[in-house]
């Protein structure tokens, strides 16, 4: 019986292993053990850790390591905070595995305990392309992983590509996809409820509207606000209701926020309504419903590419993300956006492509980790 | 002006950038800020700031970072630390680049705290490979790091390969190597006062002695004791006289202390002396004049290629390490160590082979770091 | 000329203490060194360190502290992260003294980092009574404390009762009280610009209208919500305009956040105008024009007593701080909130009473220190 | 069932409350939550953790915490780091009471979380006089606490002194003495195997020999090595065989303890027998039939009171330590210390004095923490 550690630490992380974490709880050989952390125990970001107890998982610890500030400097100080802490659970715990997810800056608290410890370190979506501090996290995380499940075959081969062992690199899709299978064959619909949340306008979801989800750029500090602004500016001008997303708790986050809390003050809000989290369905479904979705997500390209949600992507933080015909790329700039949006909107739903895996990524990652062996000393392939 | 900020965490690190901080320091267009951290800072492993302080370098900053025990666990909680305090450093002293060594757990550290606060992130010695986490540690800091300093031709192809732009990577040579020239060159023996410091035995330096250098493996953590057990008995078995150093501060680091210890307590140990420390200076002309070096050290392959020390290297912590004619590669095991040292004393001393660079090392990194541009958002090559 | 360190964790804390800072700043024999932490350093709450830096002061260090959270177990944490930095920034600043204000969580911070590193520890408005944690904080300062600065004569009474040396207690007024006499005597009246900043309704400054500032009860963790609801409800129905403050970062603050968020947008808010923070003067300026200042403010209490502003004192939080004529204590329920503030507005406006001081706390506190003597190894009296 | 849970960091720490801790988990209505941190997880230290173990005790977390370095500014980072961690160890064992042990700097940190948490904290030891920074931390832990063991009555008087009501003191006597009267009962000599652990000489413990237990004094920063001499000199010069105790982890350890190494090195060590540690019940035993205690510890005072164990305290470490007739006190000088010595060695063995209990204190503190009530917000008495 393996035991297998996750370690969530926020919304967008849940998102994109929670098939797997169903997968390993369900697989016989397999024990799930949960560690909470970081934004995913915050109520500023919605408490997720209650939506992950709702959804049947039981955290092994809560571990409160942000520290104030969404400086770079408290990103790095919060990733300390991480790191001091989890080798104690983790001694706790005696996981015989942990896996870690994506490229968020907390991941590195995980993988580095991990790894200082000798505990076999396992990473998903490891591999890809994109802006941020994330890209040189996502591949650090692969010379620090000892097995590694990749979302698409450009990412496995890049892992490979970086000196890692092909044996030790499975093709799996992407869990986030799982999620987005299940509820688009759900029969419900769902999007009763949503305006019970937020805070803003409400308006007619069977009437076209838009999305807006844009996150700060931690190499671009400082230009959230002025970037934000664009946006809503663009959005306005379009004039159609939208559904907005507070900002990830990446360094700029703040800038953004401040962006998006002055146009509420100063500006005509009523169209808009303000969300701090959506539940994963709740988002999916107005992924499939949505004229467009703007700003700067990944939920654009990799979720997008397999509902086929038209999507305008703006500024640097996709770049080099293997994308489908559904995203049009644009500057942060208020014509530009506006223009791509009015495009999509006139070319409306795009069809499906399944880049990024076709609905069973978990139960592979389930599957390969109860019977996978290791070699505990990494070396480099080259 | 550009701020070159050095992070020196122990007594290798420094003699591994030491020529360098020599260097930015007389360089007109560079100014120089030292960091001295975990056990440079600690009375245990010599007090290497006061080594710093007499060579003419001033800390602007202190930084106790070790938390005690080293265990895998405490290993990840230090880095922790120091990751943790770093960002207050680095914000007052707003360097315009950090520079970091090699491959211990600390540099991770170092490394992240730069590269989510955006400062541009040199590296020396990277693209080698070895054993331990520090294979791990190293290529994942190739990924943070905008500018590579290789010490030899393999290591500089390798980064290449690790998706590092051609034009970021710069074979410099190995600083440790412009100490070892430097020394090699004085008229000075400087081995006279050798056995004021240290305790166990005393012996005459002109007749056969051996050395042994050797340090936990963290991938084989409560390996230690044995370990060194069996290189202290072969070296009893040999019967010369030894100098004997004291492991670093890895995890392990204490099983292998207790192994000394015990050997000191039931064993005649007339015939050893056990430092803490050694001078560099001291040590490379131990390295000249020894018949062998024995144990896991990178000493004996790098700076024993220059010297042509005849060297048994154990173990597995050195495994694919480019190395010259004067190494002999042997397992943990008393009868083939001895085999081993009585080969290389029948052999005597090696011709000098220059795989690590030709003593000019710290001129080119300085000459680099005053003109060199990079590009802070980094991305992979492929 | 003695080094003398202070540390402001703040908005309160540099109200506390900002007259002394500026006495100690142009006292010949001492020399300032400020180091700014926590809330004071923090967007969130509006940026004190900017305010200090306008003010003429600057800082040597700039400590992100606090771990978001904001539960009970994140404020002890948030004191750890303190500690662990303080002591290096310690070394580097080599203070003669360190100089701490009050009661706040993060001052333990401070007063640990200082007595276990044996420099002498200064504490201002030590020995007074009130409810929270803050009572024990403040005690436990007080028996690492080696000079006393209590603001009035129970408090200075109660320090010596506690086994502090008489010679070691000096009775000085508040600080604060300083900063109220001087924007008093001030000609500007300085109200112009208040809605300049804030959100929610506009209304005239020279009409009735109301304050509210209140804090968390950190022993009363949960009840945040209910608390600041049975406030605004009251005032709500008296009906005249108010100024709202948001809480500060004890544990508990996001309970009364989300209790005025809710308030604002379930119910009519074109009444009330929402300040993160207000600038001391305007805050006093506001205090001698409202007709009743409601919540648990201290500033209630004691720059009200030297105002002679009415005010409503609601729970338990400031039990048993010596109040004057001004102060009507009740309960936290709407309908005796309401009587109470409808009672202070059939009064108006009270005499001054300077229980606190009389305008010249920081000029007493910067020449004791500039020749005070102490003794390192305290020990209790009796 | 109360869970009571306790925080042991030390061997001094876990000699203070094992009594208690066997009480409270043969105690019906009580469960014992057993935290080991600091330097009781340190193999340095002798891995008291296993210790406890063998006892019975199975601890629900293992906290490493010291920073390394043993200045006054790593004692105060030390208590940060456990200040981070206790909170989230908290948090899972839900405990209804913290029991804390004593002085020592590490239960500052068991304290404040306790305490900011809104956990009861109860405290042993209390209301005692002491020098060093051990006095004004326990007087401030006394500030917190929300009920006292007091081991005296002059303690329990000084409690309530200190503004704690008199309700929250229970005069319960010292959980030391009860091992200490529980060891003097058995039958078993148990001295057979002294010379199995630590290293240096060997000796018959029927002969006359003497004891050495001396720890470094925090407020005496520096000195350690040069009063460690004085001690060593003495004894060297009475030239009895030497029982010797390495001294604990307080900042200065590393002084004494260089001090002691020095002594090994240079002069003749073969009458002495140096031990990391001795279990309790050996070390008590010893403590009967030492002709004479050497040193700065308290159990000179109070257990030697109970065994009427011949004394001499040397410095200030004891200073106004309620103290019996066994003790002649004396300063760091080699003189003064050899003539006490002769002079109690020719007095022999001193009548018992149960001024720190009568060996039922565990039994009481279980009796009352399984019955008392007590008030959270803690308010002082005047």
């Amino acid at each position: 019986m393996r035991k297998v550690c996750v370690v969530v630490g926020s919304r967008a992380n849940y998102s994109s292993i929670k098939s797997a974490m169903r997968a390993i709880q369900a697989h016989e050989d397999l024990q799930l053990q949960l560690v909470t952390a970081a934004s995913a125990v915050l109520d500023r970001y919605g408490q997720v850790v209650d939506l992950i107890i709702r959804d049947g998982f039981t955290p092994d610890a809560r571990l409160f390591m942000l520290v104030e500030g969404e400086t770079p400097g408290t990103m790095a100080k919060s990733t300390g905070v991480g790191l001091m802490e989890l080798p104690t659970i983790f001694e706790r715990l005696q996981p015989d595995i942990v896996l870690t997810v994506g490229d968020r800056f907390e991941t590195m608290a995980t993988t580095l305990a991990a790894a200082y410890m000798n505990i076999p370190l396992a990473h998903t979506m490891g591999g890809e392309v994109t802006g941020t501090i994330d890209e040189s996290i996502r591949h650090a995380v692969t010379k620090f992983a000892h097995l590694h499940f990749p979302a698409c075959s450009e990412a496995r081969d890049r892992i490979i590509r970086l000196g890692e062992r092909p044996d030790d690199v499975h093709l799996v899709g992407c869990p986030r996809i799982d999620l987005v299978a299940e509820t688009l064959t759900a029969t419900a619909d769902g999007l009763g409820s949503v305006f019970s949340e937020g805070v803003g306008g409400q308006f007619d979801l069977n009437e076209p509207f838009l999305m807006l989800s844009q996150h700060p750029v931690t190499t671009e500090y400082g230009e959230g606000e002025r970037q934000i602004s664009q946006s809503l500016d663009a959005i306005a001008a379009i004039g159609l209701p939208t559904i907005a997303l507070w900002p990830n708790a990446d360094a700029g986050s703040e800038d953004i926020a401040r962006g998006m809390r002055k146009f509420r003050e100063h500006r005509d809000d009523s169209n808009i309504r303000f969300f701090k989290n959506l539940p994963t369905d709740t988002y999916i479904r107005l992924m499939r419903r949505t004229v467009c979705l703007v700003g700067n997500s990944s939920s654009a390209i990799r979720e997008g590419a397999y509902i086929g949600t038209p999507a305008v992507n703006i500024g640097t933080r996709q770049d080099m993300r293997q994308r489908g015909q559904n995203v049009i790329d644009v500057d942060h700039d208020t014509g530009a956006i506006a223009d791509a949006v009015k495009q999509q909107i006139a070319h409306g739903q795009y069809a499906s492509e399944p880049i990024y895996g076709d609905g069973h990524a978990g139960e592979r990652i389930a599957r390969i980790l109860a019977t996978c062996s290791w070699t505990l000393q990494k070396r480099i392939t080259y």
